[in-house]
C-alpha cells in the first residue's frame, strides 16, 4: 500500500512539475477555503486524539486545534499563494565556445517524504509548500495525531476533487506504525528526499535506515558571544531574548560567551537579569569568581541543548577562543556575536560554522517566517542542498537546458 | 587511523575555509609544478601498479600514466587556478521589516570524502578542486592504483610543505581495504559529504552503508528523441555522435526514439549509418517493419546501459509518448531532442526529468569541462544539492549572515 502510494505520488509529480502558477494557486485557495468550512469536522476529529490519557500537557499543546489555529493554517496557505513560484526561475545562463547556450533553471525536486510527529498543522503547511513548489508529497504523521491529520488530509483532497483537480500529488499514510515508516524509507525509486520533523530520536532512526537522501536538523546548540567592543545594553537585550523568548525551540541560545576584558562589568548585570527571569546558570571558574550562585559547569554542560530556562556561561580570552569553542561545541544551527568592531564582525561571520550567523541580533531569527519565506518545512543544519530555514526555493533543485543547432562533440 | 585523519581534515577545513584566493592559488601552483618535476618518481610508482597480472586492457588504460597524462594533470590544476573562487560569493541579500539585513553567501561544505577506483588523476583533480573551493578532502582510492595514488599524494603534500603551507586539508587513506571504507563511512562527525566515483556496485555499497550524505550518479540511461519537425541531417549527426563518440561513458546515448511521422524516411538512413559504424541494434516491431537486420527489443532492453556499440530503437506515436517513455526508463542523467518546433522544445525541456536536457545537440555535452567548470568531481543524477557536473560551485553550500543593531524577537 505504501509503495503504491509512493508510485502514485511519483506519477503525479511529473504533471505537477509543469502545472502553472495560477493553477497551483487555485488549488491552494480551494484548500484554504475548505479548512475554514470544515472546521467543525476537523475539531471533532482532533477531540478524538486529545482523549488519549497518555498525553502530557506539552504534547496536548502541540496537538490541540481550535478555531484560531485552523484560521492560522488557512492564513498560512494564503501566504504561500502570495509568494513567488520558484519553478522555472532562470538561475544562470551562458554560452560555450561551440555556440551551445546553457541555462540553469529551477525545477521541483519530485516527491518529498515528510515524517513528522505531534503538530497537525504540519500536514497543511507541508502540503501547501509542496504544491506551490511543484512537488508531490507523501505525508507520514505521528499516531497520536492520526485522527486530526486524516481529517485535514481529507479536507484538502476533497476540496481539490470538488474543483476538478487531480489529487495524486498528496499522499497520506494512514497506517502510523513503525512498519509503514520502514517501507517508506525503502522507496528510493519513488521518493527523492526525506525530511523528518520531530525528535532527535526520530531523525537518528531515519538517518540510519534511509537509502533516500535526508535533509534534517541536528538541533540547535546555539551561542551568544559578547565581544569586548559590544554595546552592553544591546548585548543584555540579545542574551535575554535568545535564551528566554522561547527556550523550548532550536534557535534558543544555550551558552553565553563573554570576553575576558568586559567580564567584570557585564557578567554581574546580565547574570542577575537572567536569574530574575528564572534562568538557572552553569559557569566556568572565571565566571564563578565574578558572580556567586552559579553552578560549576563541566565540559559536558557546553554540549547540552537544555531547551529550558538553563544557560551555560563561559569567559573567553578573545574572539579566537570564542570561535574555537563554538565550532567545537555547536550543531551548526545559529550563532550570534554582539560587537561594535567591524574586524571582529568579519572574523566571526567568516569563521564560525553555522547555517546562520547574526551580528547584533537575537539567535531567535533563524526561522522561515522571520526570513520572509512564509512557512518553513524544516530548518537544515546539514551542509548540502540547503542550510537554515527550508522554504519554497529550498524545495527545488536545478537542471540544465542546453540549446544548440546541431552541436556534436569532437 | 582513518578516524584520526578525518579529524585532522575537519580541523584543517576551518582554516582553509577562510584562506584567501591568492594563497589557495599559490598552493595549487606549487602542486602543478611538483607534478612535472616529480614525473619520473610518479611513473616509477605507476609501473608497480601496472605489473598486476590480473588487470585487463580497459583497466590498464585507466590506470596507466605517462608524461602526457602527467602534463594533463598539471594543466588541469592550472585551469582550476584560473577559475573564479566561489567562496564568499553573495548569492542574495535582503532586509526584513525589523531592519535586519540578511545575506546569503557561498561557503565551503567542510570535509569531502571521495571514494574512487582506477584512475590516478582523480587524486589530483579532486585535491585541486577541494583546495580551490576551500574544502578539506579525505581521499580513498582503489587498491589497484595504490602506488600511483600514494606517489601523487606525496608529491602534492611535499610541494605544499616545501612552500610552507599546511597540509592537513589533504588526507589520503593508504589502507585500500573494505575495512577502511567502512570506517570512513561512519565518520559523520567529521565528513560532510561522500562522493563516490566508480562502478555502480561501489555506489550501491556506499549508499547502503553511509550515514553521511552521498552525492552520486546513477549512471546514464540517455535517449535521443527525433521529433517529427527535426532537420534530419542534424538528427543523424547527433544520433551518431551521442552513441559512437565514446560509448563507454555515462553521457553516451543508449536508446533512439523516432516520431512515427518520420520513421519511414529517417530510420533507413540513420540505422544504416549506425550499422556502418558497427553499432548493433535492438528495435520494436514498428522499427523492424521498416528496417531489416534489427534484433527484436523487449522492454528489458530499454533499461540497459550498454556502455558499448549497441543501441535500442523505438518508434513513438508523438512527443507525449517519447516523454513518457523517457521518464519511465531513464536514470535522470541526460536527454536530447532534435526538433525545429518551439512548442515541442518547450514541452520536452519542461517535462523530461533529467539533470541536463539538450535541444539540437549531442548528449555528450554533459561534462564539467564542456560546461566551462574546469575539472569535475563527478556528475550527479540525484535531485538534491546539485544535478549534473559538479565543479567548484557545487562543492560549496550557502549560509546566512544577519546584520542588525540590537533586533530581538517579540
Amino acid at each position: 500500500m505504501v509503495e503504491k502510494q509512493c508510485k502514485i505520488a511519483k506519477d503525479a509529480s511529473y504533471v505537477l512539475a509543469y502545472t502553472d502558477t495560477a493553477e497551483k494557486n487555485a488549488m491552494l485557495a480551494s484548500i484554504a477555503d475548505a479548512l475554514l468550512k470544515n472546521a467543525d469536522y476537523i475539531l471533532k476529529e482532533n477531540a478524538k486524539d486529545l482523549k488519549n490519557p497518555k498525553l502530557d500537557t506539552v504534547f496536548i499543546d502541540r496537538l490541540m486545534l481550535n478555531k484560531e489555529r485552523i484560521d492560522a493554517m488557512a492564513e498560512g496557505v494564503r501566504q504561500i499563494i502570495a509568494l513567488p513560484d520558484p519553478v522555472g526561475e532562470l538561475v544562470e545562463e551562458w554560452s560555450v565556445k561551440n555556440g551551445l547556450r546553457l541555462s540553469k533553471v529551477r525545477a521541483p525536486i519530485g516527491v518529498i517524504g515528510v515524517i513528522y510527529e505531534a503538530r497537525p498543522n504540519v500536514t497543511v503547511d507541508v502540503a501547501a509548500l509542496c504544491i506551490k513548489s511543484g512537488n508531490a508529497v507523501v505525508l507520514r504523521g505521528g499516531k497520536e495525531a492520526i485522527n486530526s491529520n486524516r481529517a485535514l488530509y481529507r479536507t484538502m483532497v476533497t476540496a481539490l476533487k470538488d474543483k476538478g483537480f487531480e489529487t495524486g500529488m498528496l499522499q497520506f499514510i494512514d497506517d502510523a506504525t513503525r512498519a509503514s515508516t520502514e517501507i517508506l524509507l525503502k522507496q528510493d525509486r519513488y521518493i527523492d528526499v526525506i525530511i523528518p520533523r520531530g525528535s532527535d530520536g526520530l531523525k537518528q532512526y531515519i538517518l540510519e535506515n534511509s537509502k533516500i537522501p535526508v535533509i534534517a536538523s541536528a538541533g540547535g546548540m546555539c551561542h551568544v558571544y559578547v565581544e569586548k567592543s559590544a554595546d552592553l545594553e544591546i548585548a543584555e537585550k540579545i542574551v535575554i531574548n535568545s535564551k528566554c523568548n522561547r527556550p523550548s525551540v532550536c534557535n534558543a541560545a544555550e551558552t553565553l560567551l563573554v570576553d575576558k576584558a568586559i567580564a567584570k562589568t557585564f557578567l554581574p548585570t546580565v547574570l542577575s537579569a537572567l536569574k530574575e527571569k528564572g534562568v538557572k546558570l552553569y559557569g566556568d571558574s572565571a565566571t564563578r569568581k565574578i558572580v556567586k550562585d552559579v553552578e560549576p559547569a563541566t565540559d559536558e554542560n557546553y554540549y547540552i541543548e537544555y531547551h529550558d530556562m538553563i544557560m551555560n556561561v563561559k569567559v573567553v580570552k578573545d574572539i579566537n577562543e570564542a570561535i574555537e569553542h563554538i565550532n567545537g561545541h555547536n550543531t551548526k544551527h545559529t550563532e550570534a556575536i554582539v560587537t561594535s568592531d567591524k574586524k571582529a564582525e568579519e572574523l566571526f561571520t567568516s569563521r564560525v560554522d553555522a547555517a546562520a550567523v547574526f551580528v547584533n541580533a537575537s539567535t531567535r531569527f533563524t526561522d522561515g517566517f522571520e526570513f520572509g519565506f512564509g512557512a518553513e518545512i524544516a530548518i537544515s543544519t546539514g551542509k548540502i542542498h540547503a542550510r537554515g530555514p527550508l522554504g519554497l526555493k529550498e524545495l527545488t533543485c536545478i537542471r540544465y537546458i542546453g540549446r544548440g543547432n546541431g552541436q556534436i562533440r569532437g
